[in-house]
């Protein structure tokens, strides 16, 4: 299974919004044929795998680290074939989180007389796929709020200098993860204070779509975000408080402008994620400033964290930290993240989890 | 080595202001000998080793972790009794720290024609004895800088609870670290706000000497800290600007007051240093608030960084953090850290590392 979940992690960027799905066939304690997802469309991972076999499938065990598919889609169901195959045994990691199929594959291939193991790493296997199990599901898009700061918890000096507080590895995966990821957001203040161009600036790089938050059309025309549309598309999230000539004008420029209603006085984050989702953006890398990571979290859209943290320390009782906003009263009420896991990333540390919710 | 320096490990504690050591004879591939510095005042590792020998150690290795010894102190030199024993080859991990007698013990064993190999994971025998490193070059206490903070670098909501932002196993491992520390450290304001013991409430601990920052003595006469002192001596670091009557009161209840030079308006921090060197503090674990750890880095006392940080995002512009004061202006002066890395403890994480400094 370890296998399967490697061979699926070389979808990634290719198969979305598909998940990424790997399989490996075993006969008499060989492996005879592996494969994975490799290209939205084409064969799935099951598939792939028969037909890299290198002798007769039947009476093997196949690992699967997702539940094959039991309806037609782009692609027969992988079902019917594993069952046409005559599979001796089906080792599946996670079910499929849509609601109306999840388990169907798995009793279907029972139903042919086939022994079914599920549940083997799981926890991978949703991990790989979590982009694709948050969208399948609520068809709104996955969100990973993205912080750099450093050792004491600030994202800027005093002065307001934030480049650049992590090293190069760190930024560079930065960069690899907006290519891999549909949409990029910041908040209208971040646009007017850096002008950053938030594209992914790697080699090969697919640009994310650029998302700002500006409930009131705040953002300068001149802004770097608004240029170069044939490279990256750039939405702006905003209320009906905007100027209708400026919103005009920013139309006539190619922006897309989304109109959602106020929630406290400002953008009302979840109604924007409704809307994003429905246009195919399945997955949003959250880059701040403060105020509006603070509003992500309080509306609830946040399912990721990712804490770069560089080996300094900037003090200042004035300078920027990385959630602003009114802040939580009480401990008990504090946003918590499960599955914390760290990682050294050049001279960083990596600091990742999920937002626990009480769903 | 590694097996000296777990040896060493066993001496932390009990063998203050001395360094912890280990030390492991090999004789043919076997272990025929091994010991540590087990309590100050008693005999070394070097000694204990020999003593515990179950052959003729003529013709042997020893490894030991640190120098040996080749002076007259509480014992005779150890570096004499390697070369009575006929010892054939010497691994030394680390060399005396102390400027004055560094190198000697080797070279005395080297002009009695036994091969001395110096250098063998000499980091982590440093690392070990990080407190008495510096303290017997500088006469000063290594200070360490313990902050417990949320993901997002707050140490408090912003209505100041505090109350426990990290886990059970952070904080029972911070009043285990107190226990094996001379003194711990705190502003007066954080005295003012949350009025802490700051003893070691952990079974058999040692409760480490209170120090209090406090220029004016703006302390309150009932604060928990000033009780007890029976169980914990505490110090005051105080300016000329202090009221003389409250002085001599809190003088009268049993409290130590040293009296520093004023810089920059407050505490002269290096010569408090000096002082609380002078009187056998060799160990400091500085427990903030934000005020006072920025002006500890400021002065240049802070040795390594220990920071908590939980899996909570508590969020808030005007919500504290652990390092106040002006901070840094521009990020190239921001204070660097090295040799950074990442604990789990708990459902926390540790990261840990010590401030590069430019000598």
């Amino acid at each position: 299974m370890k296998l399967a979940l490697e061979l699926a992690e070389k979808g990634r960027g290719a198969v979305a919004p598909n998940p990424m799905v790997g399989a490996v066939i075993v006969k008499d304690g060989r492996i005879i044929g592996s494969g994975y997802h490799e290209k939205f469309g084409e064969g799935h991972a099951e598939v792939n795998a028969f037909r890299s076999a290198t002798e007769d499938v039947a009476g093997a065990t196949i690992y699967v680290t997702l539940e094959p598919c039991s309806h037609y889609g782009k692609t027969p169901p992988c079902a019917d074939k594993i069952i046409e195959k005559k599979i001796a045994r089906v080792v599946v990691a996670a079910l499929d989180p849509n609601p109306l199929v999840s388990g169907r594959g798995v009793k279907k291939i029972r139903d042919a007389g086939i022994e079914v193991v599920t549940g083997v790493l799981a926890d991978e296997s949703i991990r790989l796929n979590e982009v694709f199990m948050k969208y399948i599901v609520k068809k709104e898009p996955f969100v990973i709020m993205k912080v750099a700061m450093s050792l004491d918890g600030k994202i800027a000096t005093r002065t307001g200098e934030s480049k650049w507080i992590t090293g190069e590895s760190a930024r560079e995966q930065v960069h690899r993860l907006r290519s891999a990821l549909s949409g990029i957001m910041v908040g209208v203040q971040t646009v007017i204070a850096d002008d950053p161009q938030l594209t992914a600036r790697i080699p090969n790089g697919k640009n994310p779509v650029r998302i700002i938050v500006d409930s009131t059309l705040r953002i300068p025309l001149d802004a770097n975000i608004l240029k170069n549309q044939d490279l990256a598309k750039t939405i702006i999230g905003t209320t009906a408080k905007a100027d209708r000539e400026k919103a005009a004008l920013l139309e006539q420029a190619g922006i897309e402008l989304v109109t959602v209603p106020e929630k406290d006085g400002t953008t009302d984050l979840s109604a924007l994620m409704k809307i994003l989702g429905e246009r195919g953006i399945d997955s949003i890398l959250l880059e701040g400033g403060a105020t509006l990571n603070y509003a992500a979290l309080d509306a609830g859209i946040v399912d990721k964290v990712q804490i770069y943290i560089a080996p300094k320390l900037i003090g200042g009782s004035t300078s920027k930290t990385p959630v602003g906003g009114k802040g939580i009263d009480n401990l008990n009420e504090a946003f918590k993240v499960k599955g914390l896991t760290a990682t050294l990333v050049g001279e960083d540390v990596l600091l990742e989890g999920y937002i626990a919710k009480d769903e």
